[in-house]
């Protein structure tokens, strides 16, 4: 079958995975705990295939990682589940209830979003996470995952769609698509599908947003700052920095630019120049900046490069680091919302007016202070998992995890009430919240 | 200036808006009310000629209705701004608040969305219950109003503004665009304009909603429909759909589509239809329905139309009405997730499990039981007021009210914490909410 006629199958079904209990939907979790289990030597034997291929055609050591799933990735996400299972029923929560008038009551309900698609890298693990919080949540989801783990794909998705069929949730609630042309079909069913998030490259995710008319959740890019305030506390400022730019370099979370205040500039920027080219970080900026970090010696382009101020918009995913001195937070804060993709962006100081100045004034999903911006991640939220980032200001915003996968509707039980009665003036709303 | 580079400007200026306090947004609300009714003379005078002119243009009683601005109407604003000023403060809740870790504390804080584009008919009184809503909720907007009443919205939109600004707001929170070609502009403006919130017809939505990148909150069409069950009370069902029909035909929650169980279409159609037929409505719909709605007289096609399955998708905004017999609810969910448009639809019964599974299973914004589809409404719904009425299930759905008005961003102090020590099994999360 063609995604369309899916897709419409899968609307369709919709509301009857909607109105399943929490028992159904914790017991299908359950059922695809015990079947991941259970085919642990057929998924490890696909995944082996997997790195083979991708071993063959040069794929680096950092991506290889991501795609291995091993003993231990299905001990995570089998621990993922259980966790899923023991976190309360998103759904059916009544978040406004309201007396309109004697015996016309007004409820507002937590209902399922209904038909997502998701389009997600090459990372067996988030194909289960994924899958997981769309059961929970009671939304039906269209699975597009990266070509470099195409057989591990696939057996996971067998396996947690025949669980989760078998534990009795409907059979359209879960789809496969597997080959890349699928894409452009997914993103013209406008009509059946209510929610694509897209997750990979700015390249990619741009070009998801600009071809579809179905409204897009997630990232393109994360350009995150760290300011470094002149009452920075020294011996916090540098590891974090360290962390948040090495930790994981690859993430959309590490940090691209770092603000420093002109007032401790001449004697920070040196010991950060120092620590950050010990960690192999490339180091670039405005002259100023750059005419501290090397001590003046111009003569060393490749321990600064000066750079042009429009490339502060960019997101380097690698060992590389813009750097800027600012007169103060205002500045800062004034180079992170004209710079920035209003990720998550951070603080670095002991003065609670900055900090909170700061925190009121950046225009992003995440404002931190003293922390690495690594954070920003629904499992370190204590969401258990997360279906991606967004940085979007509808919806929802951050890393999205169960609540960011319901909407609500309106329910109102009446005893024949007409609106006549209250344009005239006959009756009158009294509005009594329960 | 243009309107690009004012919402360039309106946007750097949104954090500025966004900082201010309940006390500021709220004596700024007081001061517009204060000035509204002090230029209440120049205000009648710009709507006398607005309504001069439309009458020369020939324009309807009924539209001409809304173009007018009269004492009654000021005082009705005027109330409710005060109404607006009791409303508790939607900035600054905090709606998550967990201790990640000893030291690391995570907080989701309620905040504004940003710029605002409310583009909307000629309707006076939108224009102030819109930019007050929008003071309130700390969001910038960008306001253009139906033509017809130019003169009126621009003597209304002056006081607003200049009354805010006086307050204490920045005068860069509202703008009015007043030219047709600036819309296209308006659309263009994805990088500074965080949602546009289209009103009108069908056609003029959809336009919008096709030619920009900016989220759009609002609805294309209203087609409602009732369900009369085979336990509905007729006592209930004839006022209800009457009220649905006819208390405001030009409105989108009034009903389109009447759905009768078969079981007692042949006794409750004959009585709906000489209901209808006093009321002056039309009736179209299939042939079973107009068989028994007009005792078979088949050449009285000006009593009953039949019509093509496809047209029960049309909504009329007149006094026309579709009618069809279905098997049961099961049928009529289906007939209203296939050819609805997710606005508000309605169920009359007294059997209980027919009416759960209807508000369950259909994927509409407002499902009722035994009322009028016309409570579908911010006022109604006791809001205060609304911006427009959504179908989207992203973010805001149904009448739109302030708490619609409004995100979220994530905010995290530490003391130094890094992401490297979580990942080394060095220092564990414990998650508490606080």
């Amino acid at each position: 079958m063609k995604i369309r006629e899916e897709a419409r199958a899968m609307k369709l079904a919709a509301p009857k995975l909607a109105a399943s209990t929490q028992e159904q939907r914790n017991a299908a979790l359950a059922a695809v705990a015990a079947a991941l289990d259970a085919k642990r030597e057929e998924i490890f034997a696909a995944n082996h295939a997997d790195m083979d291929a991708a071993e063959l055609s040069g794929v680096s050591g950092a991506v290889m990682k991501r795609l291995k799933f091993d003993a231990g990735k299905l001990e995570d996400v089998i621990k993922g589940i259980h966790q899923l299972i023991t976190l309360p029923d998103p759904l059916g929560r009544i978040t406004l209830e309201r007396e309109l008038d004697e015996g016309l009551v007004l409820r507002r309900v937590t209902v399922p979003i209904g038909v997502i698609g998701v389009i997600f890298e090459a990372r067996p693990d988030a194909l289960v996470q994924i899958s997981t919080l769309c059961i929970k949540s009671g939304n039906c989801a269209i699975l597009k995952g990266g070509k470099e783990t195409a057989r591990t794909n696939r057996i996971l998705f067998e396996t947690i769609h025949t669980a989760a069929a078998e534990a009795g949730l409907p059979a359209e609630c879960l789809l496969q698509a597997e080959l890349h042309n699928e894409i452009d079909e997914l993103l013209s069913c406008d009509k059946d599908v209510d929610l694509l998030i897209p997750r990979g490259s700015n390249a990619f995710v741009q070009y998801i947003m600009n071809n579809t008319k179905i409204p897009v959740m997630g990232h393109a890019d994360g350009v995150c700052h760290i300011y470094v305030d002149q009452d920075a506390d020294e011996s916090i400022a540098i590891p974090v920095l360290l962390d948040a730019k090495t930790q994981y370099t690859a993430a959309c979370n590490a940090v691209e630019t770092i603000l420093v205040h002109r007032g401790i500039a001449e004697t920070f920027l040196p010991k950060l120049a120092a620590a950050f080219r010990e960690a192999g970080i490339r180091l670039r900026g405005t002259e100023e900046a750059g005419g501290l970090m090397t001590g003046g010696d111009t003569a060393a382009p490749e321990a600064f490069e000066i750079m042009q101020e429009d490339e502060f918009h960019r997101e380097y995913l690698e060992l590389i680091a813009s750097v800027r001195v600012v007169n103060g937070v205002e500045e800062a804060v004034e180079h992170i919302n004209r710079f920035g993709s209003h990720h998550t962006d951070a603080i670095i100081t002991d003065n609670d007016a900055a900090a909170s100045y700061f925190m009121q004034m950046v225009d992003s999903a995440g404002v931190y202070r003293n922390c690495s911006t690594r954070f920003a991640d629904g499992f370190r939220y204590g969401f258990g998992a997360e279906v991606g980032i967004s940085t979007s200001k509808l919806h929802a915003r951050g890393p999205v995890g169960l609540e960011g996968l319901v909407t609500y509707k309106y329910e109102i039980t009446g005893a024949g009430h007409i609106v006549g009665d209250y344009a005239s003036g006959r009756r009158q709303f009294h509005f009594r919240d329960l």
